[in-house]
């Protein structure tokens, strides 16, 4: 759906645009819930649409609970830029234990299962060997928000930062961001004021099990439903933590 | 050369990585400009393996002049970040008419002569529809300087044009950066302080031929040697020239 949708927004106008995105997300969602719910039905879901539909994200329960991004990356779909990705996490007891997050355009399939490492199109990854910040490169967003205490905030964190690392990426995706920094196409990630734990259930699994740490910004443990996440390879975690604390 | 290093470099020290990725440029340069030489040995030829070995780089003259970089994205290679391109523009009497990106990780080849159109793997392309700025996507970079006066002027950059468009995108090529606005995944590029005419020889022709237009971040005219540029697609320029006007 995702793949059709990518390239039939291209030749839309841009208000049909909004539109096909709201309906991909919508589709993607209900084909996933429906399968799912098909096979497991008493599990729990929570996903990007239903909870905008709702207008709040149902509470993580230590039921076993699909956790659900149809479509992260929407400004990049609407846009066509090829960094969109379907998000799909399991948490049982309230702990990341299946986690699969698949980019249609590029075709690649990031995997894991807790415990048993984490994979790109069958194929085991792990997080990059680098363990000079210096020499690492940093991938994040600006998020959404434009109000002006926001973007100073973000911005002003940016520049500290840069001051630090070697470079940095923005690609429009978290989840896929996170599987960047597991497959040691990079090596550290942030995003703060994210969407939801749709964004990163799944992403976080696949990084911790390729061998990298998921926490938050400010080094205390990672919260799934906090929207606020940081992660690094195996190497430079607390390096990036005190960075990230001098730059805030 | 530069797949195959691609996936070699992953596997190598980090020492040994630098080594690579001069050898990877050496090579594809020495490969590219032997080629060319045997084809058109009247030609003159910039280079930036050249240009770095002999410390500057040539004037810009009337001849028929190749102007090469033969690995755009040397962090991303580094790093196993799958943008990276051979950029190869042909300029006669200074102005540019023939122009090749590709990016042999991604498959995609674009290519453009001056007048004739601009192309993906063969396929005519065109900047995108869109004409406002608060619904452009932008991509920039941050370049390699990391002294408190470059470094506050691009964060104090970013930060007041966030309020003005939809969001920001850095990928790491600027080669490929300007293709991604050429084929309308992107809306807006824009980088002052890179490393010279071979990153923008090649990409600022496919621009303009897709429809796109390219100048100097002030408004004033393009200046192929003098590492300041910025791009839009069809509708944005004036737009863009305002808002970066505004923010330095």
């Amino acid at each position: 759906i995702i793949r059709k949708s990518f390239y039939l927004t291209k030749n839309v106008e841009h208000k049909g645009q909004v539109d096909l995105v709201t309906e991909t997300d919508k589709a993607c969602e209900d084909l996933i819930f429906n399968h799912l719910r098909m096979l497991y039905p008493d599990h729990k879901f929570i996903g990007e649409e239903t909870s905008a539909a709702l207008g709040s994200t149902d509470d993580l329960t230590y039921d076993p609970t699909w956790i659900v991004d149809p479509l992260d990356g929407t400004t990049n779909f609407v846009h066509g830029f090829p960094f969109v990705c379907v998000s799909i996490g399991l948490t049982i007891g309230k702990i990341p234990t299946v986690a699969v997050v698949y980019n249609p355009i590029m075709n690649e399939l990031f995997t894991a299962v807790r415990g048993k490492g984490a994979f790109l199109n069958g194929s085991p990854i792990k997080t990059s060997p680098q363990n000079e910040l210096v020499k690492a490169l940093m991938v994040t967003e600006v998020g959404t928000k434009r109000d002006k205490s926001t973007l100073d905030d973000t911005t002003n964190r940016i520049n500290k930062l840069l001051f630090k690392i070697r470079s940095i990426r923005m690609c429009g995706s978290l989840a896929l961001n996170m599987c960047g920094v597991a497959c040691g196409r990079l090596d550290l990630c942030y995003e703060i004021g994210f969407g939801g734990p749709w964004d990163v259930a799944a992403g976080a699994l696949i990084l911790k099990e390729a061998g990298g740490f998921v926490f938050d910004p400010s080094g205390d443990e990672f919260d799934l439903m906090a929207q606020r996440m940081a992660g690094s390879n195996g190497h430079l975690k607390d390096q990036f933590i005190k960075a990230l604390g001098d730059a805030s």
